[in-house]
């Protein structure tokens, strides 16, 4: 297979909007081709990540509108679903059919519009991604499980929990303080540990503030192959390896605090670019809840099991630390577009390996990698990317 | 790229379940992989297409639990939606990742519970593929559209409207007697041409027996690399060529008795076997509503456009006929569970290659060809299969 390289990135402002999904996606997409150098006549095929849309707008089959929208209505187009890791599954797709040869040219991303949704019911169509026979009847939604998580990890090593809600605090102010740098991000506001323990309670030990938003919001990525690439841009930023693997419903998921899916789709990613995780400069990561990010550190191998916490409390996750996570804000801060999350992950990497991210740049990062987590903790993409 | 085939196919019985969409498929998946001389931890990866989980089950990430469902849960799963045309996207997705050389063995297919909707709500979920800003509002479902093009195929052609709608009841009669010999078709009735006359109107010029049902079902097939399935079977079913092509919302389509996209994806799909419409043995195609068939015969090259209902009264899309049309029975009569179709067309044209159609066998298919629609015209996929 060839080299493959992402040549321009777009997103809309992630938060509250009035627009459509396939409005919010050619947005995103005009601006990612537009950076490309390309024209949408230029796209051979379309990768579309997006999970609600029947149940946001009584729309399906949004791919298709969605490149006609950008003015290219007759090129092959696919909408994928994987929970919330359907913008990254679409990308990690999208990469093969480049790779393969079978195109040259190809844009991918997702969309979203969470928010429009409401939070009562979003919490429930969000909550459609865990087993509709054996879990969803008992009423657990998406803050019980990453709640349980966070028992179970404060107790598997021995973290008092409210040592650990304060660790978890912490990755909410260093992930708000990192969004308040990114133009497109859903909130930009610093918040206080104070700000996290008043906020309101919504499934011990998450207090509000530990939870990521509901957001509408798209993002593209133009892909090409390196030939390709190198006449498009001075900075293709090269797939490195990909990942993807998808684990049992939650009762059949022995430790939750290890998220098995993860692991095994981490490793395809550090195999096929021949890396490790002391290579990565910098990652994206699924921060759904504070605990999420702390346990994904653990998973993708940047602490030892039961050190995230610690890592988070010593800053070395920080912009300037040993391992910076969620330079945009990730998911707390940036905004949570389900579909769209992947995409903006992607945006962030490439963003920050070409060196233009002003304000929250990670320095001399060359090696980047993004994590989504979808679902039940069953559905787990990643991709290294590299300049 | 290398070559690709499949080398085993399942499929549900069609019509009405009370098994849930996973279960579904596992049935299907079990059935494929053993055919295959498989078992299930030999599937690398997952590609499900499937429509309405979300409305028929409150389940989404169906992929993921498909493959805990058959025992194998820790690999890469994707769920793929292109509307009606969903089974077959993911089907030809699955060929690139193994044409690629990334995957050697993959699982691919499709399941839907249409029926277990009831048919009001089920027309409404359906029509969520026609665009929810300009088409929706207008009331327009599905058998709307295709009453239309009905209307304009008789006008264009000059043919009288009452002679038209004997000539698509005859394909509602031959799909039926097709189904007939299919041990899985969701009906197994003849029918005459006063049944199709004194069916409920639907919406004129169609009656109800012009009309496929909605119906439950799932369908699967491995997929593996040439070098693997010979190893794995006496008889590869060889994909010779694929095709994929959108389209924008109706009002944006010009002439709907000619489906530009299908003449895109069924060009490249032949462009890419290096054959032409005169060298397809037999084609399982989307005959949702009679009108389409007809059409549908049209645009993928089987007769000259307007010629396509003479072909059906002088028997030429019979099994014995000169290009026989869903000797499956087709989505008229083998039934329609959305997800699932294209992969159950795939089935069939996998199972008439090798010759065990038993009834319905159309003798000496070596060359066979699947074509799905999805929405608003807006989606079609085309694969042609050889031995």
């Amino acid at each position: 297979m060839r080299e493959v390289a992402v040549v321009g990135v777009g997103m809309t402002k992630f938060g509250s909007s009035e627009k459509s999904n396939v409005e919010l996606f050619a947005e995103a997409a005009m601006e990612a081709i537009t950076e490309s150098n390309l024209e949408p006549k230029d796209m051979q095929a379309l990768f579309l990540g997006n999970v609600f849309g029947g149940f946001e707008e009584g729309q399906v089959t949004l791919s298709a509108f969605a490149a006609a929208d950008i003015g290219v209505p007759y090129i092959p187009t696919t909408r994928f679903e994987g929970a919330c890791a359907s913008g990254s599954v679409a990308i990690r797709d999208a990469y093969i059919w480049v790779a393969s040869g079978f195109y040259d040219i190809v844009l991918a991303g997702g969309t979203e519009k969470a928010l429009a949704m409401g939070t009562p019911y979003a919490t429930r169509t969000f909550a459609m991604g865990s087993d509709s026979r054996y879990e969803a009847p008992t009423g657990l939604t998406f803050p019980g499980v990453f709640a349980m998580m966070a028992h179970l990890y404060a107790r598997k090593y021995g973290i008092p929990l409210e040592k650990l809600k304060e660790r978890m605090a912490l990755v909410a102010i260093k992930n708000h303080h990192n969004g308040t740098f990114h133009p497109k991000a859903h909130f930009r506001k610093e918040i206080t540990i104070q700000d996290v323990y008043n906020s309101i309670k919504v499934a011990e030990p998450l207090q509000l503030y530990d939870c990521c938003p509901f957001s509408d919001g798209a993002a593209a990525v133009v892909l090409a192959s390196a030939e390709k690439a190198k006449k498009l841009t001075d900075k293709p930023v090269y797939f490195a390896g990909v990942g993807q693997c998808s684990a049992p419903p939650l009762p059949n998921q022995k430790d939750i605090t290890r998220i098995k899916a993860r692991e095994a789709s981490a490793k395809q990613a550090y195999d096929m670019a021949g890396l490790s995780p002391k290579d990565i400069d910098i990652c994206e990561l699924h921060d759904c809840f504070t605990i999420a990010e702390i346990a994904a550190t653990e998973s993708l191998g940047f602490f030892d099991f039961g050190e995230g916490s610690k890592g988070v409390e010593a800053g070395e996750t920080q912009i300037g630390g040993r391992i910076p996570i969620n330079p945009s804000g990730g998911l707390k801060a940036r905004g949570h577009p389900i579909g769209a999350t992947g995409a903006a992950q992607v945006y962030e990497i490439a963003k920050q390996l070409r060196g233009e991210c002003g304000e929250r740049q990670v320095e001399g990062a060359k090696v980047g990698m993004t994590d989504t987590l979808g679902a039940d903790l069953c559905m787990v993409c990643n991709m290294i990317f590299k300049i």
